[in-house]
């Protein structure tokens, strides 16, 4: 029998890495963008403080891998962005999760505020959709033809705004 | 006379644009970044208060003028970045400059606040330099050789720490 | 059949803009106001990120069609009332929108930090009310009946604070 | 001997209060605004807590005595804007100055967080120069020539960010 | 018909303002604890901002109908505490009510920050009932039963604690 | 020889507390005003964690030595005050020291968020004068002359504000 | 009838002090987490402010008791943690409680911001669970069998992160 | 020639960890404690991101290396402390180092915030000294003589304090 090759447009060009189960709602609209705008994307539960070894390992195979960005999302001491980031030259896109104590300032914090040398792309707390429409835009410049699906969405947004009555 | 035509490799792919002359300083480190990486980059001073109509206009064409990414770096009502993102479908780099009463949390939560539609990728409170190699990370999607640079460059940091003594 | 024209009495005074639909509650309060006060205005709901043309353009024409103060509420990131000050000359309200996860200190921030040159007058967040009020003190210098309506919205406010019973 | 009368063009339009002496610096670039403006102002030390019956008659004659905006610059528990705003139908502007301890946190929040009913036009911390343009621009509604005043100081702006080399 | 005169007993010694009917839960446990000590006190509706008339006489007559102490409690800019100590000598109790939107930070901060000169005993956020318990210490100078009487409740405080089971 | 025996005139009314020698500079403006006032009193240097049993003993005493205010200060992890609160049943003053890296914010929650039932009275951080003054209002209930002062001493602090010339 | 002894394996190791019974549900996880690892404890409700003296005996004694590590939960004024490690050689754990108004931010400044001299081990707001993980890596120093447990728990924590699906 | 083997007593207990030799100034005062203390101690510059491999091997190797407890000071995104606990099982000591814009907050906040399973001993902002006292204290669970010097330590201390004069 067969095995069906994973086609080049079925690989994943998007990692979505989370620390726990939990963050799925969270990170949920990325997964709803990358889905419409049909790009291929892959997620993972992985924790920089409970499974270091695998989230090390991850961030360190995804440029081989054929990555193009990894989206990590994480609230509180939120150290999974950052630790990914040092382990990968490709672009780490950083989500703040809301946190139940202090709101997601903690977790904006322990993600933006990264040292000289290895950086995170941070956008809002629980900024998911910001967070795959920056890595669709940060894709773009190899693939053209993303960047007329980002025109295409903006026209929405646009739209979206004029039609509002109030 | 023959005009000496810009070659390709001088056309800048990255445009840093700050508020106001004054800002320069915290830009610094971008700068030296870029320069460092033989990337071409412009720099530009434009405000999005006091000079809307030119930073918007800048931010319109600066995909037709095939910059790659721009790096907009402002402090207190931090808007340039936002304004600038919602002008173009380059990827925007947002850097809070620390402002003098506030130390540039006003800065931060104005640039990485942004709503879902329009996403800045912010970095660090007087954050330039990781401003830069984000730009570099994000640019060496389409060119190759951008990434082996930022190999290097990991491997000087890494070394600067392995060989700090104290 | 005769078009009936706008009186000078129904042309509005006072543009109420908001980035989204959903800003309408947090606004409801301004708009209380001016109908208790009749003074005509309008509301509009224009994007500084996801229409910043349409914005701009509102903003640049408001004073040629004679209104006199604008409102602009905007919550997170909240660029619209810095934006839309950068191009008028009237006197522009933010009304800074409490956000979800850190209740409108940044909507504040992003509000009121306005640089040397630009400012907008910041009232309380969710303070869409005294925006309303602070309209009416503003147009009362060329409306003075405007001035006596708002003794007997203080008078008002007044007794019921006197009559209140504890 | 004739006393030499005041003139209508030299009798105060607005009137800009301080707590103390100690504030004069905080509020200098507002005299300077005022000043290039050649708009008649007058500068009063009165405290919200140290000379409460004075700072509230100021407030309360104020209309009577033809101001037309009164400007109230104060620090910590900053009271009094709001105090003077209480006593008075004029628009009212805070300037928050930036505290010791709290960097003007504490002044932004006493100033800005005003109840339904009395607001309080606020602008940045330290943001004189802004408290008197944003006075300018409320008395335009009824000085047209300090709009033409404004759109010529608006162009010098402007011209200083697009001459700025970097 | 005779008219019961107020015995000495009757007269309130401590006058516990708020700045609106709706401040009441909040001050709802200053309330209860005078009552279980059986000190006589009067609750007042007065505004900083909507009565500053009335709420200024009231703290200048303070003295002379002698009450011992003030409580006041406010929220948001919440100057009443700090208006209130201006216009007596009494000492004035300044109690933070927890505010919509920052949580009571603006309150505590507009009510502690107070310049020099001017002092309010500020407890925390919704500390209505240390506020009591502060007002009766404070009045235990003179009246040397309350002391007695706040020994007591700390009895029971602390054998409260020793009888919890967990 | 005869021994001089302390008279009563000269007996500490008030026991200013600090952790630390190095608090004595904060403290200072509270030894001014107490001196001025004419009020005798004592200064210890006792540390909620380095010299708990002195300092609550301390405490435990000052109402039989016939103290009438307590005013501790402490920067940081500021427990002074609420542990000595809940050793005494005499008033307590808070000062809530500027601490080095967040500026007071840390001390002033420490003194200030007291739990139901043993209350601090807070002053502004290093607010030590106001301290003093606070003392000076509590003791005057029993202390008829003290009100006289605090009198003459506002009166003061009008004339300044009225004199200053800006 | 023969007294059953406590034996040494029943003794606590662990003491839990709160500052009241309705701080149990906060402090919980700790519980769940020691007697999963089963390693006796004992839990007091004990007040920094309300048992000064039965707080501070209770942790002068705990040394002598053969308790190894001492855990203190506390909310807003968080004292009982520092004033517990001042009263112990022990290591003293500091669990800072949400709070009501302030999220528990009052809580982590008040309880981690110790002066030099006398430390506490400050965990995460509400963070029990990793109060009670550090109390038995820090007891596991002289008792090897805890870090055995510790592994354990470990390999259950990145099982359950590994086996998520998403 | 013989070498001289490192005794028992030489073998470092305590492992220092720094991400920059910058950060040695802010770790200095653990240093000297530890000295005072004569405990064995080492210290390394290894950083989570720019040495991630280094710095975690090296927290995975220190239990099997006889180290007893671990301190890592970082500032800023101060990723870290959190990352070495997530690869050893001995108690991990966390120093928030003071950062340039935000004072250490988010240091702070970085480091305390660590999720449910993997705590971090946080110390105060800058408080190397309280972080070694900390180590001690642990160690002496095992190492009785360090718990008579950690006793010495406290007398010298409580002596200071006692013997300031103000």
């Amino acid at each position: 029998m067969a095995i069906k090759r994973k086609t080049r447009e079925e690989r994943p060009l998007v990692g979505i890495m989370m620390g726990s189960a939990s963050d799925l709602e969270a990170v949920e609209p990325a997964r709803t963008i990358l889905k419409e705008f049909e790009i291929p994307f892959e997620m993972k539960v992985l924790s920089a403080h409970r499974t270091p070894d695998q989230a090390l390992q991850y961030a360190a195979e995804a440029e081989s891998r054929n990555l193009e960005v990894i989206i990590a999302a994480a609230g509180g001491a939120a150290h999974l962005p950052g630790v990914v980031a040092a382990k990968t030259l490709l672009p780490v896109i950083g989500i703040p999760i809301k946190s139940k104590s202090l709101n997601g300032l903690d977790s904006l914090l322990s993600i933006v505020q990264m040292p000289a040398g290895i950086p995170v792309a941070t956008v809002a707390i629980d900024g998911a959709a910001n967070a795959a429409l920056l890595a669709i835009a940060i894709m773009a410049g190899k693939h053209p033809e993303f960047r007329s699906k980002l025109r295409r969405y903006r026209k929405t947004l646009e739209e979206k705004v004029l039609n509002a009555v109030v």
